[in-house]
């Protein structure tokens, strides 16, 4: 396959990525290039779609995200997207970390010590599971709030706001409406602004397609008009 | 792997193949072979599926589908199901092009001479848009209608109608209730029945699934009662 | 790619695999070893991941699950997740099959005998279609009578319980959250607890990531409390 299959068969396609992906959606400033490669690079690992995911784990590399932090999103992703996704990835990371003689030791240790539990939004938390499960679903409860609430989410691996990012860009890419709301409040509550959450949800449009970005655009909507009253 | 594996592992699969998909479902005279596979190519794409989009991609062409209009749908679900879907459909395109020594010149123009806008239609998706996004999302909007409207929907690659059909295709293949009833009212604007629609739905099925299709013709049901009044 | 990759990249979710995931979740005594197989792979053909598939089934059939019965749940799975699905796990099934001299004589019959049709939970059903499509959809509606539900459904190389148990596992896995009610239901009519349910969605929730444990949890707590009115 010659490096430039896409020219030769959809010559638009390779247009648009070059003239409005690359040469203006990417610059845009409203999202830095470490903030533009973390999301797309959660989305594509959401997706287990492996095309261009070397490709995109370099540039973020490149871009300023940690191979240790790369390390962080794939566990936190094995718990948002699903296992396979994540161990795909870490095939992807490994080669990389290699090729780039990245000392393994920095990976984020596998029980490091955590942060404190914020009590408060925790129990708000498990008042919303509450109010969906009532008495059911006591094992996925469990498990949510002790290996997720009380564990992976306290991991210093990734800052909040980071980890909020890529969940919320995994739930995007795979059109988990249902599911934003909660995660979006948190990305603003951890320091994500509005107009960073409408560019990030424009620029995934191009990777993911504009059904799972219109979804997603809908929903922020719902949560911008909730917190501005 | 034999040719006859699945005759091997699952007898009845491979019966139902034949017996219903071939010798009934394709066969069945309310939809063409061409719109058929058609719809059938641009659902594989739409989950990027490609144990037998190979297959299916010279289907296709076999039933007059031209190679230009591939690569035309291929630009399109760029934009409806994701950009590495259509990454890899143009990878499996590149390599049956030139089997078939076809002239990669016939690929539609990055930038041809566009049809003009439906100004009336254009305002009323305006519209619906601002209902659905109030003040908020201006960059996924801006990128809708400059992008998306004004200019890809307008490339002469695909007539409007086959544009649709390629497009309610991934949305149905997708699960992306959501979004549908848009694309299915543009597509039959442009000329699509409702027992094709119908049709449509009932192949789609036996490739994506039951749960999308059931999914899919809920919504069109929706659709219909809505145009009959 | 050396075995201990995953433990090289990312140590905490190898970590969380082997404490959690395997020394806990899997020997809850809610579920025995072979439902749990049963709905782990479901849901890996489901969302048509290939990295564990091998390994996930040939835990199946460690863990009791019949060659015959995997045979017969791709069938299911070609209609209820679709047809690529099908034949990718048809030729890891294969594989195994032929490395373990399995007697392929032994796969389930294309026309074997079919159980006698349950007519009220089928005029039920048929009612439930009526109420979704009204006069639309009548070619889905067809075949979703004659191919499925008078025949798939029928077949002896399942269970019913087994083959709702694969079939639900399958709607989690990929999110479709409006066909669950149906079919668990249904797998409750044929043996499931709801105990059995809540334990299925939690050991699911590590393999297809939580967004759509939620979804599915949600979903199943409505059908809990029309149970039990």
């Amino acid at each position: 396959m010659p490096q430039d299959y896409l020219n030769e068969v959809a010559p638009a396609l390779e247009k648009y990525s070059q003239n409005i992906l690359q040469q203006d959606v990417w610059k845009r400033p409203e999202l830095n290039l470490r903030d533009r490669s973390l999301i797309t690079l959660a989305a594509m690992i959401a997706r287990d779609q492996h095309t261009e995911l070397k490709k995109y784990m370099e540039l973020a590399l490149n871009n300023g995200v940690k191979p240790s932090e790369i390390s962080e999103m794939i566990t936190q992703l094995a718990f948002y997207a699903g296992r396979e996704n994540a161990l795909n990835a870490a095939k992807v990371a490994w080669e990389i970390f290699h090729e780039r003689h990245v000392n393994m030791k920095e990976m984020p240790a596998a029980e490091p010590v955590l942060a404190p539990v914020d009590e408060r939004s925790e129990a708000h938390r498990l008042d919303a599971v509450q109010h969906l499960f009532g008495n059911t679903g006591r094992p996925l409860a469990r498990y949510t709030t002790d290996v997720l609430f009380r564990n992976l989410w306290l991991r210093p691996g990734l800052t909040p706001r980071d980890r909020s990012l890529v969940t919320v860009s995994a739930l995007i890419a795979n059109g988990k409406s249902a599911e934003m709301p909660l995660h979006l409040q948190r990305a603003m509550d951890n320091g994500l602004s509005q107009a960073q959450a409408e560019e990030m949800i424009a620029q995934l449009a191009f990777y993911i397609g504009w059904p799972n970005a219109f979804s997603a655009q809908s929903v922020a909507t719902a949560v911008f008009n909730n917190r501005g009253h």
